[in-house]
């Protein structure tokens, strides 16, 4: 090629030249590249000018040939407002890209989705809903991230009503996957299943929500969420139309009051959230506890004082600790197999095929300490996308042209 | 990495599998890949969460820091509406993905610019540059493909007006900056220079408009457009504002009538629309004539009719006649020197720079068959960038963060 030695200007010393962190993230993390090489005028005549017309006409006689001869099949969207991003918050769009970066990296390195970051300058839902319909037609399906609740609810159905594509919000399918793997694996290790567990979940917001959808979709013996308000309950004013529909759902006893009341006998404490759970509140818990204390970098409760306040199985986001429930389990096999047999939404079929593939990978080797598999598990991708393919077929969302 | 052997099924028959360009689009012509190498939870730890967490909030704290800790700086959407591709019209935005991956293609190669393609589900002028604003924060720049006239003209003056990023439709631009050049050196070879030349352009749409602008500010003697009705005249009731203005500055003698007409002792025939011009219209022009009919696939007079009418020097935008006009001479090195000194617009010294900098590559050999480089000549991209950034900084659009 003409250009290869083309590039930006060498970097001046920045004062975070001693953070490997930085360094590793100068000039971003992801690149386009061609996959067809022009290296003359008889090239240029077939990949551009005038040969590819024969393929855009082609196209535009017969669209679904749009899926076969371009990279539509293969290419996702990963948007964001940069309302919710990790544990930061509202940062804006310039300071989330980073973070889709890494997500596009790991989508394509685990998966070999190709995945391109969109940045929103607008936190306003019909603006959001509206941008990102309009550019949809180059992408085979739409990862939303880092938006926060409740709009990125309403967000993620509007785009999936106007999209024939999937729309995955990722903060809540995937962490609510990959829960519910992890907590599937440890009602078998002491010996219960999910039917036995009364489960209190710490924060009702994105994660928190679809946790407990996809819970009670898999059959979970009971499950209270607890906002900042406390215990949300049927009897709870003002409540939004989301948790106001989870009152109903969840919650049998309709127990009131704060979260540390529900704990007591509670089977499950789950954390999605950054507040704190003492010692002696942990102690409340039934017999043979699991505690998923998944906030970050802080974890609602160290895994040590669970385990002294007598938790039988502990997990949290973290590397550090045994049992890391991490998103990167889920999303990479999740869109591989959506997109493998042109899926046109994600379905709760799809959802819970994927939890189960996570947890089925685990199986000898299960303990109280490996409740999950290692993200890089060579089995683990191909694995999550063959089981959601095989429920997207089974559920009927395959697009026929 | 734990699934590189991931991909897509395999490829069913096609109808189109006996010509080899559609077998080269199979699954598209670009990808994704990543920079960084993840093969173990450290990396995991720097690329991803937690590690990435700190740039993300090193960006929140000081925003431009956003150029050197993500790809923005070298990373470009490709925006099209899908209203006028290629010679084929009005395609819609599946069809038109083929051309954006070649875009994104010789980008890359020719300049390494990263490159996004956009294809937009909407024609509403209002919707494009709303979509398009909202979505830039990730990018650079913008480069416009592709849409009809005159919406091609609003769209890009609301979108330069509100981004601080170089909006720059290729249709218009480069087409204007390849035709200067072009010009400029065929003068030269027939010994005049621009001052010297009455220019006659068929089309008045966006390529028209934006040669008429450039020749103008590049010093040519006259110029008279014209489109369907005949020769752009200050009489002329009903012209929109973009031809409207250019009547005022354009056609000094005030000519009325047909092309036909206008082309009597012309020096320059410029054809940009899909008419045809006569062989006994072509020898009313002045001796010495310059023809650039650039018509495709099909040329408003073919060369062997235009020098058979006396002209002088011929050029067409096909690869198989002598002087090829192509964009691919301009768009790469334009943004690789906009990208590598910040520009936040492209100004007409950006462009008259890039111009003399594509003339001055044909020295001693220059020709009447040899006006304009080879697009694969090496030394292309680095000269017309260097031009393009040492113009942004005289003009002084260089972003200040």
């Amino acid at each position: 090629m003409s250009a290869s030695d083309q590039g930006q200007p060498k970097m001046s010393p920045s004062r975070f030249d001693d953070d490997p962190v930085f360094v590793l993230h100068e000039s971003g993390k992801i690149e386009m590249q061609a996959t067809v090489e022009v290296t003359d005028n008889k090239g240029l005549a077939m990949a551009y000018t005038p040969g590819v017309g024969r393929v855009s006409q082609a196209i535009a006689d017969d669209p679904s040939l749009v899926w076969r001869y371009t990279w539509r099949s293969n290419a996702i969207l990963i948007v964001t407002d940069g309302s919710a991003v990790l544990g930061l918050g509202h940062i804006g769009p310039y300071a989330a890209l980073p973070v889709m970066e890494g997500k596009a990296l790991l989508f394509k390195d685990f998966a070999n989705v190709n995945c391109v970051p969109i940045c929103l300058d607008t936190n306003d839902v019909d603006e959001i809903v509206e941008a990102v319909a309009r550019i949809a037609p180059a992408y085979g399906g739409i990862n939303l991230e880092d938006i926060s609740a409740p709009r990125c609810f309403e967000i993620e159905r509007r785009l999936q009503e106007r999209l024939d594509i999937p729309v995955f919000h990722d903060d809540q399918h995937g962490t609510a996957i990959v829960v519910t793997a992890a907590l599937t694996n440890a009602a078998k290790v002491t010996g219960r299943t999910l039917g036995d567990l009364r489960v209190v979940m710490s924060g009702a917001g994105a994660a928190g929500v679809a946790i407990a959808n996809m819970l009670l979709a898999a059959g979970i013996g009971d499950l209270a969420l607890c906002d900042r308000v406390g215990v949300i309950s049927r009897d709870r004013p003002e409540l939004h139309d989301v948790k106001a529909d989870l009152a109903l759902r969840t919650n049998k006893a309709n127990l009131s009051g704060t979260m540390d009341d529900a704990l007591v006998g509670a089977d499950v404490y789950i954390g999605v959230s950054s507040g704190t759970v003492e010692k002696e509140v942990m102690e409340r818990m039934a017999p043979g506890g699991i505690v998923f204390a998944l906030a970050n970098p802080v974890p609602e409760v160290h895994p040590d004082v669970a385990h002294a306040s007598g938790a039988a199985v502990v997990a949290t986001g973290r590397s550090d600790f045994p049992n890391q429930i991490n998103n990167v389990l889920a999303f990479p096999g999740v869109f591989r197999g959506a997109l493998d047999v042109g899926a046109t939404r994600i379905t709760e079929g799809m959802k819970l095929a994927a939890a189960q593939a996570i947890a089925d990978l685990v199986g000898d080797d299960l303990d109280t300490d490996h409740i999950v598999p290692d993200p890089f598990d060579p089995r683990l991708v191909s694995s999550v996308a063959a089981a959601v393919s095989a429920a997207a077929i089974r559920d009927g969302v395959i697009r026929t042209l």
